[in-house]
């Protein structure tokens, strides 16, 4: 019973066979080799546009290296307070754009408010040159408390941004979930929002360790920045060939969205499960992976002491996350374990 | 006849099935593995002492990190003019440090002068504030040049540098190349020799991609710094197991050595082969997996028409870097070529 | 009637004799005059002890030179979220820190409220590498609402601080006022009570522009620190004498105090007059040289036209600054035009 | 006989004149005042052109502010290998520009030879990802041998450097010395020549403490990024009324030029009693305020014994600096010791 986090799964078994084909012979370095440019091209097709792509080995370095090509070391980048970015990082951002500020709104189950973002970007004052702008908007999706991001959703934070001039980023470590979860097509979910860049995650969905920095639209002039950018913060691996390789069996046969859908389910049903105990309550709906139950403390540590793995979360519900690995037995274990509580 | 560079071989098979082998069930996220305490476990037995060590993907990531543990940014950093940290990095140094200067000194076959070294460090004067003091020296082994320093000559230059209060950094990208020539042990050409902090590559000598940054002596307390600069420049994977299994496999049953042993002698072999024609001469002596020949211009595009790839290196000559894959098929076709072209 | 900033007032006639008088002959640039070493014992005697300071031309570079003493690039100051390092430097504090964030906390009248300070000491986790650790407390006295900490509310911060290994910086813009508020010694009010940093004010306080960064017992031995990072963020001006010459004159016979005094009594005299008027009412109590009073739209227009000067402020309330040379006619001028429109 | 730097000599009296005049009852703060306007509309004269200028207090700040401007952390800046932005502003460059590099270049007399750069320009590759490519060229006029560029000489570094899409900056920390000694026009040693942004520096030349980031043409676009990076820098002085009234009174009746021409007539003076004996030579050519003078030894101390302050410059000869207020008693003490001594 293990749904500490979807980063503690194993690989699938089709990625680690596609490291053992891409392990052939020589090959060009730096990314000058064949997978990286299927990995690109597959790409293209699923986000139906001409964008260009930069594998990294994290979500941080996909992220941080993203918000350093949109936002200058004197902005500011405006992200929800429980955001990745700002919460789990250890400043990367702040590292990677040379000391730009995050200026942090609020909002339900992890979404900004509309309202907080009118409110900010109101009183924002460029020519005021005390203060620092907010130059970019970071969106997650899935959020960090699990929930997706309708695509109005998306579009009406981005349209405020754009009115205002600023640049959006999408975290997207968990962007086939929100796929999945939103049945939205992840052209309409990004680029055809007012998505600029997007960190496109395979890690936590099954690969080994491989994100994707994708930029769309006029960001594409910015490739050349970002190859240099990520060189010179030791993101460019010499064997390139081994992260492009997984990046590319994620996306064939769109294993990718049968992976996220496989963990989706499960959380569904985990949800259902601890939900038939009446002192149990959802603290966040459930539109990815991830289940955020508030349970009695006595209920939580007799799980735990089940063999249950799971972290308490900021508000003191219990984070559970399933993950493309979470097995039918997993979840079954959950409701036996319950009824002999209940 | 693909002698372009280390960094385009594939990977060791016994690395890939430790990827396959570490790929079963859950596992703690982020370094909590048991994988990632047997790679340390096992440096500590081939280093002869309680050391601290962390993973990276790439060379540039562990030499960029450890300088930032020995330099403030308003120091410098000695090196040899021709470098990787200088020359290959794209100011990585200077970005992971905060802004330190690369001091740059010269010396035959990339190895620095022991005069040269000398001579800095007498005009060294950190009491005068204007100037940027170097704080500490980084040693290649092997150099960019392929050249090995023993056991004395790092001696020389470590003992100058301690003298002024340098902190002293070896850059092993291909260390194990280095302990195959010299037939030093890896402590005696470290920490017993003066070396705070070694980034001891698997990359180029058979893995996937994975270097340590290893952290001798006094320098262990600085571990937890390390750990967050890592964190916030992206470099703490979150399946780190995939990372540590392949340094255990690179470890295992002196794996590590028989690789850099079987480049290094196809070096020597090809070398061999090289020098036959009067008209060719070596650059710098081979005393790793890298021959550099100056070869008639003639010659190197008969031998590119055959299929040879290798690149021009600074002063004009030829590198051909050999590794752990290099056949016994290859050399035989630079000699057949070579008969031919003869 | 210009009560627009502290920052708009004229430098104070003896601090310009100073200038007239220092500027005799050659003296040696970069501090090693005779001006600079008087200016370093005056402030020794004032605080009662054996400090080390540094001069800069603007309190923002006091601030941020002296928070990069004190927090690491991976680590987070705390400050009040209405604080000058966080609303009014661009991101000054994280350029010096090498990015370094800021956790913004609460408290009525721009004061860190105990209780606040105390909930984020206990969430901070250093040892959890994923988040940034506060290394460090800023307090601002007087704070951005012209209140002061008593010695007493000092401590209280302080002590909590200390507990947990944060080192303190106060940022004393407007230090005087506080001093000639509270009563208390200048060495009460800092090192006695906790304060590791001081930025010491003379701007705004009556110079033309100097501040000093004062380090206490243990903080200095990192003087050399300063002075090469003051150094290479250009802050070591080539006639130090005239930075110096500003600070002795500001010292001297208590000129420091007596206009502190000055300022503070005008705004008492002011808010005396603001608040005759049933429908304006303070926003925080005056216990410097400003005052934030809540006037009716109409009230402020008229003064306005009348030809006052001065700032809506945070809240809405209307920020009025006195300075050393607030005249009684500027105070009368606000209580006949008040008595005009009543 | 203090010739040891124009760092060392006073303020102008007409300089200390204006801020007495300036110190005139409440002023804008931030730049805002009329001193500032007035300062930049003598600057549009002087060069005859429409530019923007933004004033410091120290030469370093000018430099670092304006390369940040022309490079970015992931460039170089090409420059003399004896150039102050490299041998005497710990590191501002490289924490300015966020971790830029310097490349350095050699030439007779501080002089960028124009073959090292043409040499340079052609290794240049900024689509080879791993190396750092030069994007601005810096050159110092005066020289930091107090040679002259020529408007030729500079036109043909600036040809070159635009020729391969560099900026051009130039640091004219003596810049009025080297109009006197060129007798080119501001216009035509500047922007007419192909200079982007020149740090035109008041304070060697008489002022307290004050030099300007000039932007031409293009560049002016960029003055509001100047202004942020200047105010994250510490470098936007509260009470901007006292710098610019500096520049102001430096400027008008050419007084910077009558002041350059001073020290230059002073420095022709000093070279030709130094070289009356047989055994002095002069290093380089006197073509501003300073004289390199190779003295025997013993010559030099007893010149010191005497009361001679100067220091030994880089290869040994000895630095003799002239200034606006270097007087003919002071010549004709050197001259009267010299005789002595022969």
């Amino acid at each position: 019973m293990d749904f500490s986090s979807d980063t503690s799964a194993p690989a699938h078994p089709r990625i680690l066979e596609a490291l053992l084909a891409a392990n052939s012979g020589m090959a060009p370095s730096y990314g000058a080799d064949q997978f990286s440019a299927r990995a690109v091209s597959l790409l293209r097709d699923i986000f139906e546009t001409d964008l260009e792509a930069y594998l990294v080995s994290s979500g941080t370095a996909a992220n941080a290296l993203a918000l350093s090509l949109l936002c200058p070391p004197h902005g500011a980048v405006i992200c929800h307070r429980e955001a990745h970015i700002e919460r789990d990082e250890r400043g990367a951002p702040e590292f990677f754009t040379g000391g730009a500020k995050l200026e942090l709104l609020g909002g339900d189950h992890a979404k900004i408010a509309p309202d907080e973002l009118r409110a900010a970007l109101a009183h924002r004052n460029p020519s005021f040159v005390h203060e620092t702008p907010s130059m970019a908007l970071s969106i997650t999706n899935l959020t960090e408390s699990g929930t997706a991001y309708s695509v109005d959703q998306v579009r009406e934070l981005t349209g405020l941004a754009k009115a205002s001039g600023l640049a959006v980023h999408m975290d997207g470590a968990r962007f086939g979930n929100a796929i999945c979860s939103t049945g939205a097509s992840p052209a309409d979910l990004t680029w055809k929002s007012g998505v600029d860049v997007l960190t496109f995650g395979a890690t936590k969905g099954g690969a080994l360790g491989c994100e994707a920095i994708i930029l769309f639209g006029d960001m594409r002039a910015k490739f050349a920045e970002l190859q240099a950018r990520a060189k010179r913060a030791g993101h460019m691996p010499a064997k390139m060939r081994f992260m492009s390789a997984q990046m590319c069996a994620f996306l064939e046969n769109g294993l990718w969205l049968e992976l996220a859908g496989q963990a989706n389910f499960a959380a569904v049903r985990l949800a259902d499960i601890l939900t038939r105990r009446p002192d149990v309550t959802l603290e966040h709906p459930v539109e990815g992976n991830e289940v955020f139950a508030n349970l009695p403390d006595e209920l939580f540590k007799s799980l735990q002491n089940a063999g249950l793995k799971a972290y308490h979360w900021l508000n003191g519900s219990v984070r559970f996350v399933c993950n493309w690995s979470t097995s039918d037995e997993q979840i079954e274990e959950i409701r036996q374990n319950y009824a002999h509580f209940g």
